[in-house]
């Protein structure tokens, strides 16, 4: 397991279905293990009434696909309690993933059957990968997806994930990772600041008013400690005297006060005023009480300075899976020829074969298809810009995805990708996709 | 850092919110850090029409907050971020837990404002614990409360967990983990097996069959492999063919069909016709496809025999997260008295001091009324039964509650718990809580 500022990355081989097991174990027998197979994630829809989603926790994966080996436990453990024969625990033991990964970047907007990875490898390797795979990408897009949603209802005013409280301890994590890239400005969650350099900020609760004798002496210590620069939580009592004793103690430096609860909207004009006329123009005020996309579009006209995002963003505002699938569409036969395959059963039709994908652009720059196709890519693009990006060749994981870096790469995507859509994304009202999926075969 | 059955579990202490700690450098400048405070986890509402909540979570909680300790990395990230002083990261070095956690049981029911976990400890250390103890038992109880609908839904049929995939990788393992408290028979999560000691399951893919020539080969493979007693995916490609394949392949050995798709209800009944026109009585029916507990109830009438539940389960059936607040109740002043405390703001008004709990019961053994207190608890219980449990005394963790032995000890209280709970509790339809919650002041 390798070490990223000071992190131990988890065993991840074991985030899988028993299934993926036994399955390679029947496929070993029938010797169809070593086909080579393509598999592909993707959405057969958006969630209810969206216009699109963010391809979200791409550098995760490739970070815990490298890492997913099954070593002296998860053999024994295996072992122990038969899941799989020694056969197949011999190959598990021997395994690394040697295929090829293609997909969207991080950051990337999708729509439904967007290609959003593609595993090229033998069935056993891809086999496996799955529950981890659809792990990752159905919760950090469906993050993401709801993050970017908020921040386009934010405007030009940041964004703070808060969320960690309200969802597992390390779904928090994720969560948080998720936001920034969506174009959050900061997170409360620590560890995703250790581990993806992330900026964290925080202000102050209301027990922390309420373990002190009077707000007053909390305040106090608050800004000896912090500075006057620190964001005060003014309602614990009432608001108005919260207001007039931050600006006494603190002055005209007071960085910031918080509101919790009551009716935003009305409150934040009015604690506005108060501030100005108490000479504290520059004083900024953030807003929190379980916010979501609806919420903040609602605050646009109040004078507010940010927002702190919680609960809705951490279980996707709605959404809390992005309910993407993870298929076979290729596979060799005896010969090694490739043959598209695709389930039968009503309802669920995939689009067998090796996709391209190609969003298409017009003269101004505007997405307008979202092209899906199979066979070659036509060799003049035109105005299509390629979506497919190579992450993994023959195992080796191509630099630049993950970490850190990979973080940034995404968030600045998500900004470019945002630019390029069409204005209907910015509202929030339910509708169809923001451009169609549009089927080539060549 | 300990390790249970090959798991290193990770650190615990970032898993906070920013603002806890700067709340401690503040709270240490003023003094009040040392106060003696009470802190209480509880929900002020069920999710919207739920009649009751079960608790879950506490067991992974104490052992995480017997790891919860500041080491080099955690105090190096903290220095360079400049999260807090070095005055603050003097008393995180040397931090562990060492006062006393109180709560109901892992696997209780609970109704609004039941007190699920209590902490008296100074303010220091109950304030650092706040967001890793919302985490767990905001998500854990959220899925052991949709997972407890769905076992009294299915009535004495098994359940299997199979989110994995519509969840975060950690998160999987936690839900999987909360069902089986709840009921579940099974999971298919391999890892939560291993931490656990959980029974696997599994059965094959769409992909198994497809990667194959025909639905045959790929039967053969996995009968040959697994033996005649597996669970067939009968429904790839045409669902009666698919059900006289596996039959004449396994004979009347064969263990299960899986069914995934299509209209479930008609589809088990002719489909166990089939079976029995075949000499198959005793080969089982599966259904799987995005079921949730009003689904499960739709079937009560069909011929099916287990069923496996993902996506509603690991996302909380429309609530994700339990909504549980983690409140300062009560803190001791400059003497030294305890007095209790409170925000004012309305529409939160919580009850200060530190609680009893006992749940009422009629001469039958029913609940009738779940009696939150303050103050000293009534010396006759007469029916009450008493909620409260020890988890941990000066910093000690009291045996029983964790690894393995808590999960076994929770689905017990579970089972005790909903037998003694009134019969509205098995009525889907949106209500208002099982038992009215009274407080007493004595």
């Amino acid at each position: 397991m390798s070490t990223s500022a000071g992190w131990d990355r988890p065993r991840t081989s074991l985030y899988t279905d028993h299934y993926e097991l036994t399955m390679l174990q029947a496929a070993l027998h029938s010797g169809a293990a070593h086909r080579e197979s393509v598999f592909e994630a993707f959405a057969r829809r958006l969630p209810d009434g969206r216009r699109y989603g963010i391809v979200g926790g791409t550098g995760r994966l490739l970070e815990g696909i490298a890492d997913f080996r099954f070593g002296d436990t998860e053999i024994d453990f295996l072992r122990r309690t038969k899941v799989v024969n020694e056969e197949t625990l011999d190959y598990l033991a021997g395994f690394s993933f040697s295929g090829d990964i293609w997909g969207y970047a991080e950051g990337e907007a999708y729509f439904p059957n967007s290609p959003i990875l593609i595993v090229e490898s033998t069935f056993a390797e891809a086999c496996i990968l799955e529950t981890y795979i659809l792990s990752i990408l159905n919760h950090d897009s469906a993050i993401a997806s709801a993050a970017s949603r908020m921040i386009t209802a934010a405007g030009n005013r940041p964004c703070v994930e808060m969320g960690s409280r309200r969802t597992q301890e390390e779904s928090a994590v994720s969560a948080a990772r998720a936001a920034i890239i969506a174009g959050f400005d900061s997170t409360s969650n620590l560890e995703a600041g250790l581990r993806y350099g992330l900026k964290t900020v925080g202000t102050a609760a209301h027990s922390f008013t309420l373990v002190h004798d009077t707000e007053q002496e909390a305040f106090e210590a608050q800004i000896a400690s912090m500075g006057a620069g620190t964001a005060l939580l003014v309602d614990t009592y009432d608001v108005e005297a919260g207001v007039r004793t931050a600006v006494e103690l603190a002055g005209d430096k007071l960085g910031a006060v918080r509101l919790d609860s009551g009716d935003l909207v009305a409150q934040a004009q009015w604690v506005r005023q108060l501030l100005d006329d108490l000479g504290n123009e520059r004083t900024r005020i953030i807003v929190t009480s379980d916010l979501d996309e609806f919420a903040i579009a609602a605050l646009q006209s109040a004078p507010v300075d940010s927002y702190g995002v919680g609960t809705s963003l951490v279980t996707g505002s709605g959404a809390p899976t992005a309910s993407l699938v993870y298929k076979l569409v290729s596979r060799t036969d005896d010969d090694g020829d490739f043959v598209s395959v695709a389930k039968a059963a009503k309802n669920k039709a995939s689009m067998g074969g090796r996709k391209y994908a190609l969003r298409k652009l017009n003269e101004r720059g505007t997405a307008t298809q979202e092209i899906v196709g199979i066979g070659h890519r036509p060799d003049d693009d035109g105005n299509d810009r390629p979506l497919l990006q190579q992450f993994v060749k023959n195992g080796e994981l191509l630099p630049g995805w993950t970490g850190a870096e990979g973080v940034l790469r995404a968030r600045k995507r998500h900004a470019e990708t945002m630019k390029e859509l069409p204005a209907v994304v910015n509202r929030l009202q339910r509708g169809e996709a923001a451009i169609p999926t549009i089927y080539e075969e060549n």
